[in-house]
């Protein structure tokens, strides 16, 4: 980014920029609605268009971003997605796709890059799907390669030793758990790449929903693992891409 | 103890048991000295005799105790004691044994029983063995057969597979962990013995003095876990010594 | 296990088994649906079959599970299950049996054994009632021997030292109670049997939905008292099964 | 103390009373030190004088508002207090006195009254005594009658039992325990008198600090129990003596 | 109680009382229903019957707990009642009352005394009216003397102070607030009676349901305050109804 | 108001005032409606008039309350309103305005004043605007000049950085953040005014229902930050308001 | 500094500033230490200079941090200082003061403003005393006119209303507790300007280091009351100093 | 590892390698120190040695690990460790090197790779560099390129923004901040890297030990940010390795 200012700044010494356009273009890149101010300028600094939380927004606001975002030809995603969500984006973008297990609601731009490695996710049981599908969701939206591998807790380790195979062909795993939380502890003692481990609520009593998982993974004894929020499969899928980004612009 | 009772009362209607001596005996079974009332019916009641948690007592205080307990025929095992209570106890109990990497102080009764069965101590890592051999220790003295196995770790679940065979000897299994606290549903999953899982105050950070492993055992996705207190070794050993005592008197 | 493995490699070296099949005995006894991944092997790992934590399942994934457990022969067992899920159950396998209290839904193995020993399940209140009986329809459904004996709770101690008898012919007792959760120290100081303390959600303000029970039953002052989670009924059921396991083998 | 006001306005409407005094009346009645603001008033509204709370004052602050309480003739009642404190006072009121255990220093008034009732200080355990003695030491310099009973924890719930008859002739009980804090529970269901249950800190682990007790006590499913602050023997013995005064009031 | 113990065991040794029936008269005093041990010995022990508990049971069991209380002649009082629990009861007993804003049920026995003293039920704000009127409906049905003074939060300090009469003539007062729960520290520095402290549940974020009402009460500067569960008018009720029963005793 | 009770002492004084119309003038000045006591002084004391938060309030005590305070002349507020309460209101007081997103109604005073200064109102995200339209309408409604920024959350610092001129601006910014919270501390590196803090609940998992920005807030690394209770809208709004007063009476 | 940007921009373009210099402008000016880099742009953007916080800095750190400061013309300050730190900054800056009860080293610059305005600080008891000195030694330093009142708690309510006056004059009131933390609420009902609150760790047991008095003064049912972190005399004082701004800056 | 074992099996089945030696490769790859059971097979499987964890060994013990790793040929880095322990290790490993800011001891392999891309450590302020230096430190010794950038909070984010350079350069960043912990927010919105977030126990109050900044970071609105345990340097430095690994692999 500083390379552009440095470039702007010559242009305007040079008069080739007015010096009011380019006040406008430091300070300005957004899209105002009344209600938000979304971010276009998002996947020139990070790589990836702002994605919409969907909690606390109406529907209506939810339509008016992806719209605001589509126009800027912009891949949408918005997570944690209701029917009602869906179908008020449905009626301004007819493309938009709903899944009903992630809840999220996809309209993915044209020029989505394919990117190299691959994302594994696994969960420990079926409760996680959910979660799980909305990280393995966003990583694909954004142009990765997802795996999926259901189901293997720790309480029955052996599951996950014989897919050893899957974990070896990894670029980055995604570790889904609820309860004790120790799925990302013993995936990242057989495997040699990061493991971003999410938390979910599945659980009752002492598992506060999810603190228990929370806190465990924080203190893996196994390195190579760092944490999301609880439930949060779509920033774990987010950060798994931006891995698989690396591994594509270094080739 | 109802049956007792009964009989008491029949002899008092027999006039064998005068009323007087029949009250003392419902209402008063106790040692008074001045700052504690040792209860050494405690045997009678519940197979082993008072232990002496010796945190917030004086040396002189835990001798006494110490002392009304071996005069009672009864084993002394003082907790988290450190040099000054034990010299304070040896003073008196010339056979007490100190040891210092489990902190109990041990005056052994003769006529501790020998019990059937087998415990087995597992811990996720080296800094866990204080804690490990507190539990190691108390099944000992009690009269249980004890073995460890120590720094089996989730982060490299293979050590812990390799040892299968311990595991499927053992009556009753004792998983010591701090951090995540995830050895005992990764223990549990490969024995078909009860595993009591004590979490340690091992690790920092986000594990809260020991919180985060002791919520994660409470919320073990494998059945057949029950949990101490944090850093209670003796609790575990006390337990594992009872069901071994279940599986003498089975015999 | 290890001697399961021995013997494999000892027959592939013998050319009776070929190495690709030994090598699926290895890796592999799951049966995979799509969604879950059943551990079929764990009766032969812990003693018992999986059993269904449904929250978070549909009930049409819940009747598959069951159905998969079932086709091998084992035992199902469905806890915090409600009509919906028994329905869905129910028109797979006609003989499953739902406890609206207890809210389990099981079906029973033909070749349950029938263990030695004695559980007796007691609460603290009415209100504990639901978490009691799970506990006590888990034992039952994997062949231990139940006593229930309610409302014992600890503002009233008579009720409690007058089932003294009780007390003294159990194997393993479960106090299961909300509140201050003091039922299970009171217990263990009249049983020289182990004691595993349920911790229920009832109470309400600062019993923070069982947490202040957990503590209390966590820092129990008589050993011989080890915690399961929260309402967590199940749990204490099966260990209770395990320990008159022991009983019976060491017959 | 409405009755004052009434009674002064009539005076000052009389010319008996200028306007100044009974300004200075009404908004005006504490002694200032530089540091202090110390409520001379109070024994007058409360019915009795301020208490000094040692931590984070200087021994020298502590004895200049002991000295203005004595110069004013109140008792001195100074908690939480060491040696430097004591010494401090006794400097400029030679007739303190310290409680090591207790960790008071008190300079009682010479006209302090003697009251009806007797106040039972019970304990779960011998490490609970420097709390204990400290609700002790504030009920008889208050002037209660008070009698101690130590050591009677729920883990022995016989030797509790053995004093009914103490329990019985108490006009108010004070149960003072840590750990599970379940003393205050028993207690109450064999009393007909008011309980102040003082957690104490006295514990380890999920102890956390008293923090369990604390819950217990609150979550009593005895009614009758009130609890004041971990470790505040203080708050228990002034509350007694309160009630006590009640009894006195009322002959 | 011990008193009643050794007459019986000298009616034992006089043959005037036989053996068996002084074994059912020391261990068996209560009304076994299927679900719950109804304690009629507690009035017997504590001066006060059992009152019911109402979330967590079916209207049916209330309403049976509640017959046996009133064949025995005993006082009922339901609490945390609804409509339902409310009509299932008075079809068994046409007395019985229901309070909708207190929440209670009540069927008064007839022969409850009339207490000496005055119970002064103050609250912080109009929210916290349904746990005052349940204190306050509490110390009514027992015998107690009630007053109630709705609104005094410490914002208008002058509303209070207003009040100092009321104050004034109370036997002991009982201050109910939620949010930050400074009435009760206000109050007891303008009173010389105890007075027993009620958070709420009033309140939203920081306030966590009532948390932070609890923990300002527990840590009053004020001496002579004690605390109650949350939302725990009962308790509140109860406590003060025992402290003027030592006003009533001690005429 | 010490002026004013030195006045009335010397009216007393002078005959002027009866004493009993003293003493009534001192310690009286509340609307008593049977479940509330107005506090109608409260403008003389702080400024403003008494605000109803309706949360634990019936439609009808809102309406009643609203009703004493706009019969007195006085501005009526009321927070976290619904449609229901909203209805009760407009059939007492019809001028009353319902404001849906910030949930208050509002029936503003004839003579409110026009006040100095400007509130700037920032939100981080268009899930944040509830809370903050309730600052913003509270502000405009004691009569100080508001403007709103939405969306300018530190995901994307440049939509910040960007109204640079709007901060430089205001008198006072009130910061409303949910999440992390870290709203307010970028903006105060930013500003030379006072920023109030205004953490919300928007967020789910570790969020803890807003615990996480309260946290993130109350450790603000930039001086000139201080925090109201998350979503308390009405607190900041008020606060600003009370610094534009100060701006107002300055000139 | 949008008008600056605007203006940079126009100079650029005519000539008069290289892109160079405006580049560096516009991205460039701290101070750059070996281990820090002072923000030295500060007093430009936010009106007061960077305060250090010496825990975790080492002497020498704090010290150069000084000097960079005090170089620029910048009021050095310097909070939660011990002797170590101050001999550290005083061989560097000879004219630098230590309050040792405040925790404070300050060197003035020689151009601070007298601001308008008054700002009183009182505590509820001698222990905040640290604390409450730490506000008003920052509001001075940064040219505030500021009144301290001590001992002020509600425990004895007539020591506040007594000093009525002085909180009439008051600009902005900073009130400084812990324990309960109740002050800020009743000081602010008898107030008609903002209050800053300043919870303090001054409590023992369910204090829990200030917690409660955190959530009492974030829950306080006055309006008007603002709270920072516990302990943070610092902050309090620099907002106090904020407003006493506006009041200058209005005049 | 499949494939190793697809192998291996194939050799016992041609009779190249015998049954036993199979088994042993199996299951057993540790060195068994007393103590320990060093995993030196995590090369193998993870890409790394096992770090050594200080805290709770001896100074003997991390010495004999250590040894036992250089043994094999691999790096030694121990974490957390004081001079103690660097002596202990440098007496048997005289190249091992203390790092007093970082807590580290090093003794590099002699064939660690030298990776691509470059790893950038931001850290909030001055007093978290030691938790910074300790996530270099352990980049640089696995192989990593690493650079640095100390005290760039956002309380002057400008400092942040003038170093745009430095983050676009980089492949991975570590944001280390106690506090709010609001710098990985703020840089992840101005990265197209992932960013891994270190919460530091910095700050004092209601920072809790650094759960203030732990809980921001996770609920971050910025996506890409992913979080380590509190002060775990450590386990951000070895991700922060692997993800260069993968640029590296990818090459």
């Amino acid at each position: 980014m500083n390379k552009d200012l440095r470039r702007l700044l010559q242009e305007v010494a040079a008069g080739s920029v007015a010096p009011g356009t380019a006040f406008d273009r430091i300070v300005n890149k957004t899209s105002d609605l009344e209600f938000a101010r979304v971010d276009l300028d998002r996947p020139h600094r990070t790589g990836f268009p702002e994605a919409i939380y969907c909690p606390g927004k109406t529907p209506d606001q939810i339509a008016h971003i992806a719209e605001a975002l589509a126009s800027a030809g912009q891949t949408v995603l918005a997570t944690k997605a209701d029917e009602k969500a869906f179908e008020s984006v449905k009626a301004l973008l007819p493309d938009a796709e709903f899944n009903e297990l992630a809840r999220t609601v996809v309209v993915r731009a044209s020029d989505t890059p394919t990117l190299a490695g691959q994302v594994l996710v696994l969960t420990g049981g079926t409760s996680d799907l959910p979660v799980a599908e909305e990280a393995a969701i966003t990583a694909q939206t954004y142009g990765a390669d997802v795996k999926r591998l259901w189901d293997v807790g720790v309480a029955g380790v052996h599951r996950l030793l014989a897919r050893q195979n899957e974990i070896d062909e990894a670029t980055v795993l995604i570790a889904v758990a609820g309860m004790e939380g120790a799925l990302p502890s013993v995936v990242s003692g057989l495997a040699d790449v990061p493991v971003i481990a999410v938390p979910t609520s599945v659980g009752y009593g002492a598992s506060f929903n999810g603190l228990a998982a929370l806190l465990a993974m924080l203190n893996s004894c196994a390195p190579g693992v760092s944490v999301v929020n609880i439930d949060n499969g779509f920033g774990a899928g987010f950060m798994a891409t931006q891995i698989c980004r690396i591994a594509t612009q270094s080739k």
